[in-house]
């Protein structure tokens, strides 16, 4: 494998994606030989998977496949400068490898996600795919593994257990920062414009579902967009633990078969090939036999999960109706809402959201589980894990981007039916009770509502207040603060 | 719509499915015109779901569609028995509702799992590939919902509030049915045959991780044969409440809009259709206001995931080595099982059971979370549910089949390592407590464990017993018992 | 031990419960010696206990060492009539037990929940009390293990490892009959009456919190009815696992050390002691490597907290208010709501309810997991399993029953507001779908929705329909169908 | 209220804590009167939730209180300084709050966990018994609420819906600052102690429970150590939200009834008052209306509970035989491990940390799911939450201690059976790979495997390899690399 001259190599020449080969091909492995669609670049251990994994139809996602182009791109440009991979076998690999960071080789990495737990099978999808394209580049023969060897040059210093969590790391920060984080941040601006428009439209409060003193709907509503933006900087700072890289731990973290500085050189050249902080792990036999830092990743969005539970939800409250429910609120009206009830409209987004938030909830206790199953120097749950994460991640991106656009966006009050709210509360009686105490407070707010009363009525009848008193103290807009920080 | 006469009306005729035409078609709702593919046989409120919901990849499963086909088959029959719908009428309707049940518009029915939480976007699908497929069998217009309307003929009688959870149980039955139960069964088989092979082989129990008193490897495969089974059973009677359908409650489960009967009727209908005992739903207000059938289903796949995962540790831990582990079994060779370590081999099939039961552990999470959100007349979380429900089952169904195939029925005992455990373990002991009490017993073993000598050795040595009734007592087949069912 | 002849051996005297000593006493195990308090039953292996695991402050339940009460005076009878015990050991034996069971010896139970996985540790502390209370009533001297011993006379034939689940089942099974099963009859009681009392009040359906069409109060609470009764069958048949008893199985599931037959002597006492129809358990592997049936039980649990929150969630969101809210529902006001607001009061029952169904959901994922953790001849996760059982079914079964005192029984309804909602809602307009077809009908509650208009004003402007056909098919009386199982 | 004079007013007296009087006392609320037992401090309210929740056993933690005094004198100062409270009253209540924060007035709150979803009642719980305590101290008459009041004094300036949150985040912070991490720094640093004694110990590796390369035991314990230390840095980094306190929102964010500036200077006093950097929150609606930042800190315990379950579980495997099982590890051997197995001893340290860890994962979902059901200006599932996070954090600071002080400390090595295992290990091929390539390093290891002959024997046989090379290459100990960081 090594010592492999400069001289008399083949030439990597510009062809083309694509086999135009028809029926089978044989491919090997070390158990045997095996026949595999001529089309397809992928070998023995990715067809055996194929017949012994094809389970329902979840597919190992494809952007773990493009993250471990990545991967395999840095390791060959690490052996290549030094000295371990020649350039004429580098350059076919770097070149494959660009291309399934495209997307391009898609097609050829079709493996389930219910496999083994390490991904070995789907490294093993990588490399012979790599490997027969870069044999294809070579002007070689597909199937012999010559002269670019799945294991020995595509995996060289390389193993499922180090490559592995390090394609995860990257897949999900990659999905983070180029969907969730721009949609969250998108969806806050826009929570934060409706509540910058609607600051000083006071409407009645409401704990335990029951009236209380007034606040106004942009208060409420900054509520919402601080909620968005702490599940920001949370989900921001998850990121951390997935900037620590396993790659140079090899099979069981001691980095067997690997150069010395192989983890730190690969770490900076992924770090160099994506722009972001990729380091090494500190401590590789953390990195491979646990995935807390998967874990943790995953608790972030399971917090943005639940924060958007509750803004979808007082949403669709407060747009109930339109004439028997709380209706402050007009969601806007995107499809007919009943297949048997004409003109009916329903608050379909915030159902959306609530459904999405459930699942990742769901998602989040397996990933939980699933994580605290490890042994000894491998976590075995890998595929699970990375397949919720960055299921969690898209549909949370997904749906923040279709509830913002259809339905945060075009929201409007309905300002008359907010002011009646306000007037007719008895809570604002809580403004008497540093006047008159609460207690007598209290008695006014029981006797308007028994009496069917305003809380006027009720409290100049009662003798505990005057007129004048009563009219300066009972004003809504007074009650109301200033800002958002409270007193 | 009612009222049309039997005369002058369009005949069907035998057109094959497909729609030649190119560009774009314009169909209408309530709320106005859309464009739509012109080869597609949905209207204006799929392609407004189209738009509002693209989140992520999760697609209604197609079940749900095959499952609606029955519903609306049923509907229309009984409809056009009881003369509210014409002959002409029904018939391309359910000649269009059984290419739905066969798959045949699997194409048409592309709605997002993420979308209204009644399912009305999916009902409307169906009820505008149904309606433009009527009509292009009767040789009319696409988008003109004539003469077939999707909300007044497909829909007659319905609402999605009662034909959805009538589609979900159908759907989640059939599922149960066709794959789950009968993999189940072949499962405990497979199981059941090694019992009976190894029902006299010896072995060391472990309780606690540690040596116990011996038992054999088929009483061993009894537990988890009996488990299975137990799970069977409690699968098979979950389906006692899907077997209870919310057709005939439709828009809020009063039966507002269908005639007296109707809920009975296709109830029997689709009983007939299906051959399987489905009923009328004796309450609908719960049958549609709740979603507690589907809850309690989902559970018995969750007991079922927690019974695999302990069968298949047992295995994986049982098999582990080939050297360095327990060893007791071996497990069929089916992969390599590293890019890095030769000749490696790893338990796969356990571990994508294991990763299975997790999945659907953290998905039952998700199922109850969104069974108690239920409002008032609806459970608005129908397509997290059906969506999980039928992922799991399938997951399970699919997994089951692969453990038994590619581990289960090729595993093989290493019965000279397994008689090596047994000969060396200290909890044979256990047999002396009745003849020389618990207390001496126990002080024979610990000087065994002390001095690294032999059960035998220790117990001789220490006076407690002598050399024939040792002899006699510390028959490890004597220790095992007879049967499964203990003492 | 054995072999103890009938004559010549301590008589039991009517000694009350009880020690004076003060200071310590000396206790041993086969560990050696240790000084327990002198006023405690508990002997060495108890008190080692509470030294390793002083854990928070979860204490194993008491229902645990009552249920285990008659797992001893079971073996302890069974074991005398075969000869095994002679009846002066299994006189004191049965009344120490008896003792048990009444809950007097409660204060000599005091190990926590988080301790050895199998129970042993509750098992030996079992053994150790009822050993000493038996040797005080036999007169001997405590710490001697004479003449009646925790190891070979207490537990005589038995294991933890049978007796724990053994105990579990009984425990489990007393408190869903004892507690939840009335509790959870006399809600459906309380709540069948509400829907009998309230049958003819027509009031707005709501589905997606939007207005719907119109059904009654009576018909809405016999879906909540209907709801917990189902609970209660699940809950009544996921006893049948629970029926089946492991006792029997001794160490491994084989019975070693138990005489043939015993399992099924034993069994069919604790059945005769209970009155209840508890067998054994036809496969010992099964029932002692697993906890499936306490995971499926716990399961019936689930589904109960799933139908209670929507049930609770209803009520609340139906009482809301009093002013701003849909306040249709008047719940008992029951203490001050608010320490600032004066004169609130909050739907608190509600609220308990819900908090109680989320967690015995979150406990439901923990039992799951923990179900799934067993390896080979145990599942050492029963502590925790029956420690969540008996909490969820406790708080399940009290907090029904304030739920019913407080809150379900004294509901009322504001028919005045029941009846404007109805009369405003726009969803009425369903009723004329099959007359004028569901497009017209549906321009019409949008052209109502736009201005504001009555749906009669909107009609009749619409030229759809004339006034005598609006009158005759507008009357929501007519709408709601005929009682509870739809059209 | 307000307007007390300076002068005429009591004095405080120095009566210790304790009421001699019996039977019952009255004592009012805005309801009316209640009968209260004459020897507690507590008053109407919290007479009337006894009766109305008394559900199950779980009781509000004394923790809460603790924190709720800190609180009261926070505030009953910054009242005092700003002229709104005399020192008269303010010295009683500031006296009072010190031995509630003591644990003093313990027993004076005796309030269930399942109460209103606000904390209302233990609020008022608090204000009743340090006005009465006040009273007391003052000479007054208790059950007069004169001269000082529970609403009007006590909770001057507050509401439930700012004070209850206030106390939950400074329970939380107090239970991880003085138990948690401090519990989790002494595991840490007792597995580092462990990993450096043993850092030169060979062992083999294992990945997918099957034989892998080489490391040494203390490198495998390194990965232990920095999966806690790396907890512990998130369970830090989680107090960031915990340091946010909600206090000045009163009663929906607003501040409303408290003065300008009160959030801050009360924030700031209780910094003060804890030595800990509490501030107060930026925005009052998120701090009422979500409980994110407590969702966020118990995410922090379920990742801990991940990793601890993981070392856990490998401790016990590694050390699970004596004579049948892996046997690297000796675990302390605390207690008898079976009432029916002599000599048997268990990992049960390591059992209790499996189900802690379960427990908290479990409760993680619950709490997530409580987290969610916020409504408007209220999250009204506070009890549930606190209660699960001072549990979670309880149990796993305890079992830490325990797992340490009893399980870690004590582990020694078998150093004869792990050297057994490194040289019978057929993965050491592995570093033949760069030597003669992965498929021929294969072949020798399958070779080895089914001949049952040595990896040495089997390579020399092979041809692949002279001796000399195989004796070069083969040193397990030149396998291990250096240090944790991989290659």
């Amino acid at each position: 494998m090594l010592g492999h001259g400069a001289k008399d190599h083949p030439t990597m020449k510009d062809v083309p994606i694509g086999l135009a080969a028809k029926g089978t091909r044989k491919e090997f492995d070390s158990m045997g030989t095996v026949e595999v669609p001529a089309d397809t670049y992928y070998g023995a251990q990715t067809a055996r998977s194929l017949v012994h994994f094809s389970i329902g139809d979840d597919r190992m996602p494809k952007a773990v496949y493009h993250a471990y182009g990545i991967v395999k791109k840095a390791c060959a440009l690490v052996n290549q400068a030094e000295g371990r991979l020649p350039a004429w076998k580098a350059d076919p690999i770097v070149r494959a490898a660009d291309e399934a960071v495209a997307g391009k080789l898609d097609d050829h990495f079709p493996l389930y996600v219910w496999q083994t737990g390490s991904g070995t099978q789907s490294n093993m999808n990588v490399n012979e795919v790599l490997s027969n394209r870069a044999i294809q580049l070579l002007g070689g023969e597909l199937g012999t593994q010559e002269p670019v060897g799945p294991n020995d040059d595509v995996n060289l210093g390389q193993s499922s257990n180090d490559t592995f969590p390090t394609a995860m790391h990257i897949a999900a920060v990659e999905e983070v920062d180029a969907r969730l984080l721009p949609q969250l941040d998108a969806l806050a601006k826009a929570i934060e414009v409706k509540a910058a428009d609607w600051m000083h439209v006071v409407k009645i409060g409401r704990t335990h579902l029951e009236d209380a003193t007034p606040l106004t709907v942009g208060q409420e509503w900054s509520g919402y967009a601080a909620q968005v933006r702490a599940c920001m900087e949370a989900i921001a700072d998850s990121r951390r633990g997935l900037y620590e890289l396993a790659i140079g731990g090899t099979a069981v973290g001691t980095g067997l078969n690997a150069p010395k500085g192989f983890s730190v050189k690969v770490a900076a050249k992924i770090a160099e090939l994506t722009g972001k902080p990729f380091v090494t792990a500190p401590n590789k036999f953390m990195a491979q036999g646990s995935l807390d830092a998967m874990v943790r990743a995953h608790a972030a969005l399971a917090g943005l999960a639940v924060a958007l539970m509750k803004i979808a939800n007082d949403m669709r409250w407060l747009a109930s109706g339109p004439r028997c429910g709380l209706g402050e609120l007009k969601l806007p009206q995107n499809e007919p809402g009943s297949s048997i009830m004409p003109g009916k409209v329903n608050p379909t987004q915030c159902e959306a959201i609530v459904m999405i938030a459930i699942q990742v909830l769901g998602d989040n206790s397996g990933v939980q589980f699933a994580g605290s199953q490890g042994n000894f120097e491998l976590n075995a749950m890998r595929p699970i894990i990375i397949n919720n994460f960055l299921h969690s991640a898209r549909i949370l991106g997904d749906g923040c981007e279709k509830f913002r656009t259809f339905s945060v966006e075009g929201t409007q009050l309905d300002e008359k039916r907010i002011a009646g709210y306000v007037e007719n509360s008895l809570m604002l009686v809580t403004a008497l009770s540093p006047v008159i105490g609460y207690q007598k407070a209290a008695h006014i707010s029981e006797a308007a509502d028994a009496e069917g009363a305003t809380l006027r009525e009720a409290a100049l009848k009662s003798g505990y207040v005057d007129e004048a008193t009563f009219d300066r103290v009972m004003d809504p807009k007074s009650m109301v603060g200033e800002g958002v920080g409270g007193a």
